[in-house]
């Protein structure tokens, strides 16, 4: 294998990404960075690989590759260890900046530790929410891939009623369904931002496991298979009356897209339905609002007032446990920025990608409610995991 | 839920824990240790919960617990934020001592940051090294739960001929393999050390492809279905005269066993049964070798030197790229201590379980040999994965 990989339309996606970053990286007055994460790495790369990503405001980017992996790119250098990248820098007449970006929220604290020795005379500042900045907003390439990927999401969700065989627990039923994901090109690790976002696949979450807490920051927790992982499935048999909410990984090539669909066993209660009606009245009024240039958290406060107008404040992002937010942005990793919040102040972009995930939990049915991802455009949003909304019944 | 979560045996298996833990932490010279990491964390309190560990060589454990997890434990206390750690212990008339450990290896840079101010009186220094010492030796209770871990995996691998239909990618098999675990109780997450092994639930390694080296520290590497996760299967068709190497994830209740098994399709080379004979023979050979007090290196050396006697060196864990070691711990993570490399000069002990995996990769055929999960005993090592070890027809 040779680096940099070749991205699609390479060069001047490249030159389009470098260009971001250097401008997320002004506005965090960082003249450098050396890049180490995956999700980063697979930004410049197109790969993941074992080495590290020299990027300066003027200078690189330059991938030092670590061998076995070949370079044949002017682009890259061969290392054994990244001590050695400061001395290869200064060979090519490139001074070490007084500010060097390093990932503070991506790597482990020696590896942090060990990567600011390169660079003693600088000093050492985070990478991390610069290069989530520049992620946030996708480049046409980018959405053309999450577009196959919401796609393809779609086309497992629609065979997921073939999955459902009467009396089967939810995690036989979700492992039916991993199966089909998988079968359908999903590589079967959903990257994740942070530490402590622990899980396998996805989540189906049938009847009161809904409002489960877990210990990750999910929509919707679940109690889990297994006190070693507990979100999720938890092994209960589905039965009559219960909501099945399906919240699996959509991830086909390096990104992904975030997808919820609910069925029925034998008819739910009305309010069950009143709910889901008002997930999707959230997700049309939102379609329109949501635009380039709306406050962030006015997404968030819209959606919670169509709650509370319906009536169902009590039922919204939880029950026993209510989370604070409605959705996430979504793209190499499952939860980007920006979080969809009330307190984000931010405002939306064009191009960046959003998952919103309207949901209400319901004591003795379960989780009900719709989640699509979005590409915000300036006609509002482009819905990229298009798929009937109804609650069918299994 | 309620925390601490039970152990079976429990007050007595956290008693031995923590003395283990503790002699582990005199070791290091830590005096007191707040826990974070997953691993950690399930190994004091069986279980992942949104919160924090602290134990001192006097006080503790004391579980602290963010809501909405309730506690209703004497070791557990409700908190919403880190910060709120020292006032509570000072409150119990606990003192925070000179020297604290955080988890250097298994927390983010950030992580680490913030709660290093949580002691602004305490020198910080590492507890990773100390815990990884304390959870390399297993308990009683520990062995219990990994011999049933391998008995299930075995039990899933005396399945895998039924996974195969001709004219399969390796991909497919692979698909087929997982779908088999996950429905015998496999919770479909590999929780590993580090920040940059990204694998989903193992690998088939089909031909040619086991001689692709990946960018994670595997012992045998893949180059994947996708440039994000270059690892394992690649999507290439299974043709006759090549070995197929099933290594796939053994975790079924918090702790994992590791294991692989080797078939083919019309027959192989003879150079390649020989190869796998002598893989067979290393293993024969340091089940009895193998003991409380040897030194690990001395396992790596006497695999290398059954290897060369075979006139087999230039195959010995990879031909175009050799890696350096022939096994490692594994238990609560996939890649525990120690690491049967050269030049690790600790000694094994009695209890410790470690992964040996002699392998071979033949060009243009593929990867030979098997891996099984052991208990050191003074008699000798104990297979916890037994299985029919020689090289079948698909």
């Amino acid at each position: 294998m040779y680096f940099p990989l070749l991205l699609p339309e390479s060069e001047s996606e490249l030159n389009l990404r470098v260009a971001k970053a250097r401008k997320a990286m002004e506005a965090h007055k960082l003249e450098a960075m050396l890049i180490v994460s995956s999700a980063n790495m697979f930004y410049f790369a197109g790969g993941i690989f074992n080495g590290y990503i020299w990027l300066s405001l003027t200078d690189g980017p330059i991938f030092f590759v670590v061998p076995p992996l070949k370079t044949d790119s002017p682009l890259s250098r061969s290392i054994r260890k990244p001590e050695q990248i400061p001395a290869l820098l200064a060979d090519e007449g490139i001074r070490i900046p007084k500010r060097v970006g390093l990932e503070f929220d991506d790597l482990l604290y020696t590896e942090v530790k060990r990567l600011s020795g390169l660079f003693p005379d600088s000093e050492i500042a985070d990478a991390s929410v610069a290069m989530r900045e520049c992620r946030a907003v996708k480049t046409p390439y980018e959405l053309k891939v999450m577009r196959e990927d919401g796609r393809k999401q779609a086309a497992v969700y629609s065979r997921i009623p073939h999955c459902y065989q009467e009396g089967m627990t939810d995690l036989e039923f979700q492992i039916e369904i991993e199966h089909v994901l998988r079968r359908e090109g999903c590589l079967g690790f959903p990257r994740v931002a942070g530490r402590r976002m622990e899980i396998n696949l996805g989540s189906v979450l049938a009847g009161e496991n809904a409002d489960e807490p877990s210990p990750y920051d999910f929509s919707m927790g679940g109690a889990g298979a297994d006190p070693s992982l507990p979100v999720g499935a938890s092994g209960t048999i589905m039965h009559p009356g219960i909501a099945v909410m399906v919240d699996m990984n959509g991830g086909f090539n390096g990104y992904q897209t975030d997808m919820t669909r609910v069925w029925s066993i034998e008819g739910l209660p009305k309010l069950a339905y009143d709910a889901h009606r008002c997930s999707c009245d959230i997700l049309r009024d939102l379609e329109k609002f949501a635009r380039p240039g709306v406050e962030i958290g006015e997404l968030y406060r819209r959606a919670r007032r169509l709650a509370e107008d319906a009536g169902l404040s009590e039922y919204f992002m939880g029950h026993n446990h209510q989370v604070k937010f409605i959705g996430h942005g979504v793209g190499i990793q499952l939860n980007e920025i920006p979080v969809i919040m009330e307190r984000n102040r931010g405002l939306l972009a064009e191009n960046m990608t959003i998952a919103i995930e309207p949901k209400f939990v319901l004591p003795g049915v379960g989780a009900v409610g719709v989640e699509n991802t979005y590409i915000v455009t300036p006609d509002g949003l482009e819905n990229i995991t298009p798929l009937d909304e109804d609650i069918h019944e299994l």
